[in-house]
């Protein structure tokens, strides 16, 4: 456990909001739901591809490119535009996790500044906290479209502490995704990994000072010390 | 078309090994065989978010992390080390792609210069070209573990051109994922993208110098002019 961070930092897509809609959404255009899975780790992998060659890319356009070309090969004939479509306007309706409006209340009870910095637009975490009743208790919503670089990539990191004015040492970033704690710890940002269903951490990726199976439960930790 | 490449660099999984028999391996462990689009998509996400955070990961070791955690939450209660060793060993067995063959061959009599650069080890090509009977065809068989990074850095395609003592304009680059064009053509290096199955290619990459059905087709536009 670090010591009691002054500022928490939480990741967006999966980490707050409940992805598992998604993939229904894939089923009402004919396709198969388990190409969410497959969509979103695309999406992922060429998102950091382009960083790492040095693009900034905004999040929507890598999504709704990948998803066009997942869509192609499992619709053929159909009309895309409106499949694609149908899929992205998923996104702005997801709804939050059990546990992250008590986990939400219990760390600004505790104290802590709480904010956003997701790889997407920030208009995404509004609609979502706003819907959940908790956007009040975070005080900024970073997106890395203002950072110059995706998550993992230290620039983000070090550019959210920057933002809130809080030396990076001082913080803690909250994410469910692996890569997103690695990056973290890689430039000096002490990060919590939030497990909802008991996955394995994997051995490639620096791990976590914190493990927790949900916000309500990093809340608690954080309260004890 | 650019102007005749002096060095042809392949790329070597999926542009000349055909993955397809991986989602069999799969199906033999008993998982679902459409885990295995979502696992090397989830392979390259991790790999990628490691050289974005300044690491240079082993290929292998990368799939068999994100591999354990993708049969864990499939396979409960199973031995997933025998699982995890069933589907890694597929790698070592696969097979080239029907144009694959034809193709090495008509580049080598046009007098092009073959080498692979993989983000894997250099020992996978070594037994997937020598199983093919073309092994020989090929002056060097190139690992991004002697290249500081993964491709798509720059300092990837780079190290390539470098080791064969060849201007990275008077190369081609050549394979199946866009993000490996978009990295190619970022670094400076022309590229070509293989489109075996009629894929459509994504918006958000840098746009491929010639597109080929297969590396006997690309052979056939090199040797056209």
């Amino acid at each position: 456990m670090p010591h009691r961070p002054d500022l928490v930092v939480f990741d967006v897509n999966e980490t707050l909001s409940d992805l598992s809609a998604l993939a229904g959404r894939f089923a009402e255009v004919g396709a198969p739901s388990h190409l969410a899975a497959t969509w979103f780790a695309a999406l992922l992998r060429d998102g950091f591809a382009l960083t790492v060659a040095g693009a900034n890319p905004a999040f929507a356009e890598v999504g709704t490119g990948v998803l066009r070309g997942l869509l192609a090969s499992h619709l053929p004939g159909q009309d895309l535009d409106a499949a694609v479509a149908a899929v992205m306007a998923g996104f702005g309706e997801l709804g939050v996790h059990p546990d992250v409006v008590p986990g939400v209340r219990a760390l600004r009870r505790g104290g802590h500044r709480l904010v956003t910095l997701t790889n997407g637009a920030a208009a995404v975490p509004d609609g979502l906290l706003t819907r959940a009743g908790i956007r009040d208790e975070f005080e900024r919503l970073m997106s890395v479209a203002d950072a110059g670089a995706w998550k993992p990539a230290r620039a983000a990191y070090e550019f959210a502490a920057r933002q809130c004015g809080v030396a990076i040492g001082d913080t803690l970033l909250v994410a469910v995704h692996p890569w997103d704690v690695h990056g973290a710890k890689a430039a000096g940002m002490p990060a919590a990994w939030i497990s909802r269903d008991a996955a394995t951490y994997p051995a490639h990726f620096a791990a976590p000072d914190v493990v927790a199976t949900g916000v309500d439960d990093l809340a608690a930790q954080l309260a004890a010390g």
